[in-house]
Formats: structure tokens, sequence, C-alpha cells
């Protein structure tokens, strides 16, 4: 029989995602109801990856907490946090009354401890991994039966986009229509072992000021944006059906398109938006130049573009074109940093030519760090807790 | 009786015209049929404006020339300027045909010549006030009796924009329905006298690469761009009837933000075209981000930005905020070439105080001179000749 001083611990690790149809508008903003459905490839863990442990103890007293990169979060105030443990302790209260023999964690306080193991700097929305990895660990604490999907609508209160992190490989985000958002969640497109080439390469704008946060730019273009009725309505759910084949088939060229396609659709619909909102910047249009001479020195497709809220490049290619891609940038930027670890030590540098000097340039000055790396799978439930035996955080060091 | 060496001459001179509506896309390329209506200041030739003369004699023989700022230019290849020469030809043949006292002048060849007051540098498109001035003078040459919105039919089949540089003021182009053309011509929404105080500063930037030339980009967007469609078919046909309201209202503030959405929303689909089109880079968005500095501190609308395809920023304001907006650009750049002139020579430089330093910097470095002027009248005929009494070509020294 557990004491009052019992410590239940869970942790797990979860991945960022890059979406390649993108996820921009809400047509609910409390529920996070997005006005398009979303499509993303999990990134590989071993270069990105959030790391956090749920724990809860009778002993515990207080609000409960959630301690973010060694900082405490004043977590009272996010509703969006608190939607979500509200929501994970109701399903635990469920399995409570229904055996009444399991220990009432349902009562007790949360602490929460998170770290993630990539820098701020390296402008990445940290928040759909967080999220998803909040959510994992809480309902392996809790040791709930949902499965992912189930888990993915949870997560999805806590930020849209991290719905799609509870799962590895190529993950779709469907809207769905329903006002309660019930049909709102994730699912599994393709496993990673269905297309394990899949590279991405994350080229890191040097600081820049923060553009607009995307949760009032999403809105600011649904309210005002002429042109975006047209990609909520009929373009991303004709996208998605052809990217889904692509990915289906392994149509890299297909994929290819579509992403580059409606990664500038999305900053499209920004630019059509009032005030207008810009996140590509004469740095994000060199990068974009280079995969355009990329494709074009191999007479086809072979890596595409894609860009989040802000001017930070992603690049999708298969690893049989790692040569001509990553090789490229890695002769322009062999000193900066990102290159070390399995996807990036191995590239080989190749020669750049047929890039013209300005784009070169622009590149050479702009980009501070890049983050090599590949499709890989969802959350993991690993033994290394960031609360120690007697509930306190510890340092994430070497997580 | 005029003889065999008889000499005709007409002079005109015909002004640019910037687009507060774009016109971007063409539903017919032969006949330059758009596939939405647009709608353009007129600048005033005190600043910009082609000077061109249109002259015939019987003693002429060969094929119709033009010289181009001193260069001969191969015309006979131009299937544009054919189609204007062959269209006005065949007005006069009419005239003709019916007053068998008038002189041949349709079965003369034509010698043309033309200059412009505006460095090609300036990197304005040329070629609206190009065909104006040279439709124009022809109609003048033949004494034809088309009014301007006939005429305009003629010079939008040289150059779809030419057909709103034959009137003065604040100009519509009507898209039109018919197949043929016959209802896609220009008319004057309101006089220059109905709104004198309405002032354009151009930022040119310094020399980048050409871009897409427009001809193909138009063509791009339209078979390409997802977003387009929409634009096409409600998006301007509404922003149409709100900015003729705005200008009949002198409405300022309803002017700006239309000219600013409608340019965004003409720059988001060439973004939306594939592949993609940039026209704007770091310094169109540094001069964005001035007139938004400039608008937030009036507490108003008093500025508007303005881009078409290319990174060279107009902005429109009103003469009462000179100070406020001209005054604030000129004390930034006050060293550049395009502040003296009836426009742009008693702007005092006003302080900048609000901009970012980045911006500040953007803009110092990235551009290379203005243009000051403000909304002027149509082709004007005068009496200074660019062919000589022996019908040869002369410099337009000082024209």
């Amino acid at each position: 029989m557990p004491g009052a001083d019992t410590l239940y611990r869970a942790s797990t690790t979860a991945p960022v995602n890059i979406a390649v149809i993108k996820y921009w508008g809400k047509r609910d903003t409390a529920l996070n109801l997005p006005t398009n459905s979303s499509l993303s490839v999990t990134l590989s863990q071993k270069s990105l990856r959030t790391h956090t442990t749920a724990s809860c103890s009778e002993s515990f007293s207080g609000p409960d907490s959630l301690v973010l990169n060694g900082e405490e979060e004043d977590i009272q105030l996010s509703k969006r946090t608190q939607a979500c443990l509200k929501h994970l302790r109701s399903l635990r209260e469920q399995l409570e009354s229904k055996d009444a023999s399991l220990p009432k964690l349902s009562k007790m306080t949360l602490r929460l401890v998170s770290a993630n193991n990539f820098p701020t700097a390296a402008g990445l929305a940290s928040s759909a991994a967080g999220f998803a990895a909040l959510v994992r660990a809480i309902a392996d604490l809790y040791e709930l039966p949902q499965s992912p999907e189930e888990l993915s609508l949870i997560a999805r209160q806590g930020s849209g986009s991290a719905c799609r992190s509870l799962m590895g490989g190529f993950v779709a985000w469907r809207a769905g229509t329903k006002d309660d958002g019930s049909d709102s969640i994730a699912e599994e497109v393709a496993p990673v072992s269905h297309w394990p080439e899949m590279r991405a390469l994350i080229l890191v704008v040097s600081a820049e000021k923060k553009g607009v946060p995307s949760t009032a730019g999403m809105q600011t273009t649904v309210e005002t944006s002429t042109l975006a009725k047209a990609r909520f309505r009929e373009i991303v759910p004709q996208r998605m059906r052809e990217m889904e084949k692509a990915i289906q088939d392994k149509d890299f060229e297909a994929f290819a398109r579509i992403t580059m396609q409606d990664s500038n659709s999305f900053h499209a619909i920004c630019l059509d938006s009032w005030p207008p909102i810009h996140y590509l910047n004469d740095v994000s249009r060199a990068a974009m130049n280079a995969v355009e001479t990329a494709n074009r020195k191999a007479g086809k497709l072979i890596c595409a573009y894609t860009f989040d809220a802000g001017p930070n490049a992603v690049i999708y290619y298969l690893e049989e074109h790692t040569h001509q891609v990553a090789g490229v940038i890695k002769n322009i930027l062999p000193h900066i940093p990102g290159w070390e670890g399995e996807f990036g030590q191995n590239v080989r540098p190749n020669e750049y030519g047929g890039l013209e000097a300005k784009v070169l340039m622009t590149l050479k000055s702009g980009i501070s760090r890049v983050i090599c790396t590949g499709v890989g799978g969802g959350p993991v439930k690993i033994e290394k807790h960031l609360v120690d035996e007697i509930g306190e955080a510890v340092s994430p060091g070497g997580s």
C-alpha cells in the first residue's frame, strides 16, 4: 500500500514537427480549432526534443507547478495549460471511479519539469513539442488508456500544432467540423518506417527582431485577408489529398512542389492581411533561391523549402540527395554550429556553382546555425526523470 | 496644295501613371485584355513625361521607324507597336475615304521620335507613357476625332497600362467582358482639379537585378496562383467600387487603406505563383514600415505605399501632410538626387523619431534617388518637335 509520501513519476520525450501543409487560422480560438487541416513531418528526437517529467504525490502541496528549462513558469494564468491539466485529470478520475484500488492521483498536486535540448536562440517554436511532452507524460503518469489520437485532442488545446507531435512520421491534423472540437485530432498518415530517408535541414537566420506572434497573426489573417477564404475552403483541402497521396506513393517531387506552394500560399495570406504580416526576409528569399538552384541543377525537384512564422528555412530532401542539398549548404556555411551529430557529420561539402554571388553573400552573412536532421518517431517513454526521488526538480544536464 | 516633300508633324507629351488598384493578369494576351479592372493616378509631367513627335511625308521611304531616346528601335518586329499603327492608320483611312481633299497621310511612312525625361535607371516602367504618347501624337498628326477613351483602346494594345496614361487625374481601366476588347477602355474617374493636393513620392531602390518581367510574370500568376481567382473575380471588383467612392469623396484614409491592401494583394498572388515571384525586398519592407510609422504617429492614415513589379516604393500623401511624410524621408535621405523641382525643393526635413534603427539603416543604404511629384493632367499637344523641318530626328535636349 503506497504511503502519503509515495512519489509517482513518468517521463517522456517528444519531438518537434514542421508542417508541409500549414496551420494558419483558428475557427475557434478557445478550443484551438483550425480553419483548415494541416500535415507535418515529425523530426528526429536525436536532434530536437523536449524532455518532460510529470510527478505527483500526496505530500506535494499547493498548486500545480511547471519548471521549464530551469525556470518556474506561472501556469495558473495559462488557460491553455489549465485546459490540458483539467482534461487529463478528468480522464484519470474516470479510471479511479471505476477501480477503487487505484491511487487517487487526480487529487494530487502535479509537479512538472520540462527541458528542451535546443536553445531558444534556434528560433524554433517549442510549444508543439512542449505540450505534446506534457500531455504524454501526464497520460503515462495517470496510466490513461487513451490512444495518441485521443490525446492529440488534449494537446491541441495547449497549442494547436502540438497535436501533431504526439505521433511520428507523417502526421495529419484533421480540422474537423464539430463545434466542440471532438473531431479535430491528429492521425498518422504514414510511420517513419514508410519513408525513413526523409531529411530536414533547418537554416537558422541570425537574430532578427521577433515578428508578429503567430497566435495574434493568424487571427489578423482570418479577420482581414480577402484571399484567405479560398485557401481555407478550397486550396488546402485539395492539397491535403494530393500531399497524402504523394506521401503514400513516396513521390518526392510532388511532396516538394506541394510543400513549397503551401508555404508560399501561407506567406501570401500573411502579406494580404491588414496590417500585413511579414515573416520572410532577404535571407529567407536567398534560401529559396538556393533550393531553386539545386533543383534546376538536378533537373528535378530534389529539395523543398518551407517557412513557419519566422525567417528560418526548413529544407526537406531525401537521404540520397544529401550531397546535392546539405553538401552545398555545408560548403557555403562550413563553420557555423549544427553540422555535428548523426545526420550532419558525414555530409561532405559540395561545390555551389550556379548560385548568384548576391545569394551566396546573403546566406553567408545571414545564417547563424543549422540543424541537420530527419524524420523521426513520436514521443518515447523514458526512465530518466527530471524530478528526483524526493520530488525536487533536477537539472536536465545532458538529457 | 501640299507638295511631295510636305512634312506633317505633331508632338505630344504623355504622363506616367501609378496604379492604386493593380493590373496583374491578362485574359487575352494578344489584345492585352486584363483579368480585372484597375485604377491609377496620373503623375505630373513636370516630373516625368515622354515626349513624342509623329511625322510623315510622301518623301519618306521605307518602313515606319521609331527613334527612342536617341536609339533606332526595330518596330517591325514589335507586334504591339504594329497593332497600334495599323489601328490608327485605319482610322485615318476612314477620314480620307470620306473627304477626298484630305492628304493621304495613311499611305505615308511614319517617322516617330520619342524621348523620356527620366533615366531608365529610375526603374520606372516607361512603356505606359511611351505608348500613350505614341498613340496621342499619331492621332493628332492624323487629326483623328476619336476621344481619349476611344484612343485608350488602341494604346492598350501597345501596353495594357498605357491606356490609363491618355487621361489625367484619376483613371479607371475597365476590364470589359467582350472577346474583341472593345469595352476594355480607360476613363477618367476624376480630373486633377478634383483632388489636386494628391502627392506621390517615389523611392527608387538601388540597382537590383531586374526581377521577372511583368508580361511573363502576370501570366505565370494567371496560370498557377490558386489564390488569384478570388482576386480577379471578387476582391478587385469590390475594391474598384470602394476606391472610386474614396476618390469622389476625397476620403484619403479610405484611399490609403485600399491602395496599400491592393498592393499587398498583388504581391501576395505573385508569391503564390509557381515558381513564386518576388518583387519586394528588405528595402521595400523598410519603406512599408516607414509609412506605417508615419501613420501611427499621425493617429490616422496620412500616407500609403504601393509597389509595382519591382522594389521601388511609391508613397501617396496629401499636400497638407508633406512635412510628416516627404519631410521625414528628406531628413533620412537629404543628399540623394530628386529633391529639386517644384514638388520637392520646398520640403523641409522633419525628424524621424520612432523609426527603428534597422529600418533607418536599410532606407539609408538602399535608396538611390527619389522622385517627388503629384497628380497631373493627361497628354499635352506641344509645338516643340523632335523631327526637324527636313524630317530628321533631333536631340530632345532639354525637352
